[in-house]
């Protein structure tokens, strides 16, 4: 194949990010929001806290009744009353007294201060406290971590735990944020069979859903296995069309190779929005991505479950984490130390499965796995990451330094 | 407080994980199983491949025919048929014959190598062949990836994309997992409102339910909010013993302090094996931990929000970690420059919120976000780690090494 028809990996990444658009914002409970980013700037309606309150557990005071107190030196107040975490309305005090005083709960009318429990006998009638505090000391004022009108969340924040406090805090039980990706997932073969069914001769057990599925839901979409499509035009286009209405990203695999037999690629050709490459790298040459219907974008993967991984590294994750309004769409990399020589073919990015080890002072090196074969799926299984080797290298020399994309596990 | 009451971080964080035990393994669909780890040996069943076929698109022949080959010799062979993938039979050739095949497809009988397509003119009667293979060339060998009989993944390994399909391909569609570990989570507290109640003077929204509801599905969990209990004996067992029979976890926040009116802890102090200490840490000093009913694991957290989390993280989450069955239970931690000065009283592992920015170089450097106050859930919002200042250390020097724990957002 002449060099000069190839498609650069980022020419190609460039035009499926071109193709790439928004998905209209939605509406979420809280949790169901966890780990989106919120499409809406959230102003505090409230004030954080929302009253003045303890910030110990102790006694309420006027911080002057107590500026004598010492260690050896008690000022002994009557306590009036004990000011528990969820009454309704402020107590009142008067001069030279206390109240029993819980986290939380109301200042009363007249106390500036909060004795803690530490610092006093801890008294029920009465209170000998031994520290001094200043006014305003163990007291939660209105509103000192947030005013009512000030901006407390803005469009783009990623929604973790502390967020989703925040917006609970603030009383939002849903929030407007931007949803995970609809991805739709359909292998292509006629050789291909339902896990679960057993494979006769010449059959093949259908892995490469599972694989694009689980590697969709990793980058944050939600993945959608649509089964398999035996090679038959009309059958896939059946299955794609019925599809486009809740897909955000269409993705099959398999048929685009350069061979007599590709029907996806076929099939799609003749639709006309799709358009097929050559990309320069290894594995996943043949590349197609367009779109079908309104504008629902489309990657035509490779077949081979090695070309399938990496393609959808390349290229499809980036457009899934794009949609999710991520700011960092590609994966971190690290450079690690090759712990073998690798060749390299000129004039491609190769990605070759590796186990990346982390060494005790921090640095990290790499070892291949597997061989060049595209077909491994057992040693893939062995791989947490890609050894990313470009398209002017041709030797790695073993103890230099080299790309490496880990593709850690996320927990779900 | 005297010091000597206090219990260190690592020996609290001890008695929780001796505390832990294990739950069984349940079997779920492949994609059910994502990001959990295997519970069984798995050994292949079949060969990978499941037959010899061909590694790329091109016409299968006896390498012996075409060992002349070359450009400008090219070697004419009869093309006596297609095989395409498939098929359910091998089909036959005879010496000095050559079939056009697709990658995937079955190897004739009779055939040793495939000649890739770019190395032939694609003829249909004849092909002119002008590239020579090797016996086995361009072939993939029956079992060449994985025998039968052959481990191909061990209990303990995590469940990745590559793992999911390498399981797929052996045609299992439900593995034996360690599962999500159930986590309860109940808030406590009279001041307690529900998310989308408008608080009343007095009155708090409830945000920790989803504080701790995030961070336990963060930390790999499923989470349960049940609500919140007002501060009553009876209501709180109640309602923390209807829950026994699904939950793994039980988590508790607020009523913990040191205070007159601290609910849970004098209600589960009366069922007598959950055990409440000081620990030496800020925040998050007053920790409950022991079981309920059958040995189900209780948390209970202190009620302040920045306590809740700093607790969780120190705790809970290493105990989710375990149920799952990761080696690594701990966050991966990293030293950054502080940007300011840190003060930190001697005796306590203090854990401040801060922003930890990564330089242009790989290093890290930190500033903090909010006071020491336990209570700023929007200055929390804002942070992105916490920074950990050991027992020993009373002073951080700006421009000095501080260890921190990135509180990495998860995409789920």
């Amino acid at each position: 194949m002449p060099e000069q028809s190839l498609r650069s990996v980022d020419d190609h990444l460039a035009t499926v990010l071109d193709g790439i658009g928004t998905i209209d914002p939605i509406e979420l409970t809280l949790l169901d929001a966890q780990g989106l980013l919120l499409a809406e700037n959230v102003v505090s309606p409230v004030p954080l806290p929302g009253f003045d309150n303890a910030g110990a557990d102790g006694y309420a005071v006027r911080a002057i009744d107590v500026r004598d107190a010492a260690d050896g030196n008690p000022v002994v107040l009557p306590v009036v009353g004990d000011v528990v975490a969820g009454v309704k309305a402020s107590a009142g005090m008067g001069p030279g007294l206390a109240m029993r005083i819980a986290t939380g709960a109301p200042m009363p009318v007249g106390a500036d201060a909060v004795v803690p429990l530490d610092g006093t006998d801890g008294g029920v009638a009465r209170v000998a406290i031994h520290q001094a505090v200043l006014s305003g000391e163990s007291v939660r004022r209105t509103g000192e971590d947030l005013r009512a009108g000030q901006p407390a969340l803005g469009a783009g924040a990623a929604l973790g735990p502390q967020q989703i406090a925040l917006l609970a805090a603030l009383g939002r039980d849903r929030v407007s944020v931007r949803p995970r990706p609809r991805v739709i997932i359909v292998s292509t073969g006629s050789e291909l069979v339902e896990v679960g069914h057993k494979p006769s001769f010449g059959e093949v057990t259908d892995a490469n859903s599972y694989l694009l599925s689980a590697a969709a839901r990793d980058a944050g979409a939600e993945a959608y296995r649509v089964g398999i499509v035996h090679d038959d035009h009309t059958q896939l286009l059946d299955r794609l069309e019925s599809q486009l209405l809740r897909a955000d990203i269409l993705i099959t695999t398999g048929g685009v190779s350069r061979g007599a037999f590709d029907v996806v690629k076929q099939a799609l050709s003749e639709i006309g929005t799709v358009d097929f490459a050559d990309v320069a790298m290894r594995p996943g040459m043949p590349q197609g991505f367009g779109h079908l219907g309104d504008r629902v974008p489309i990657f035509c993967l490779p077949g081979n479950p090695v070309s399938a991984l990496v393609s959808f590294e390349a290229f499809a994750r980036p457009a899934i984490r794009k949609l999710l309004g991520k700011r960092q769409i590609h994966r971190a990399t690290v450079l690690a130390v090759a712990l073998e020589r690798v060749e390299s073919p000129g004039g491609l990015r190769e990605f070759r499965r590796g186990v990346l080890h982390r060494e005790a002072d921090g640095t990290y090196s790499v070892s291949l796995v597997g061989g060049a074969g595209s077909h491994l799926v057992a040693s893939m299984a062995s791989s947490n990451c890609l050894v990313v080797i470009d398209e002017d290298v041709t030797e790695v020399v073993a103890g230099t330094r080299v790309t490496v994309m880990p593709l850690l596990l996320s927990n779900r």
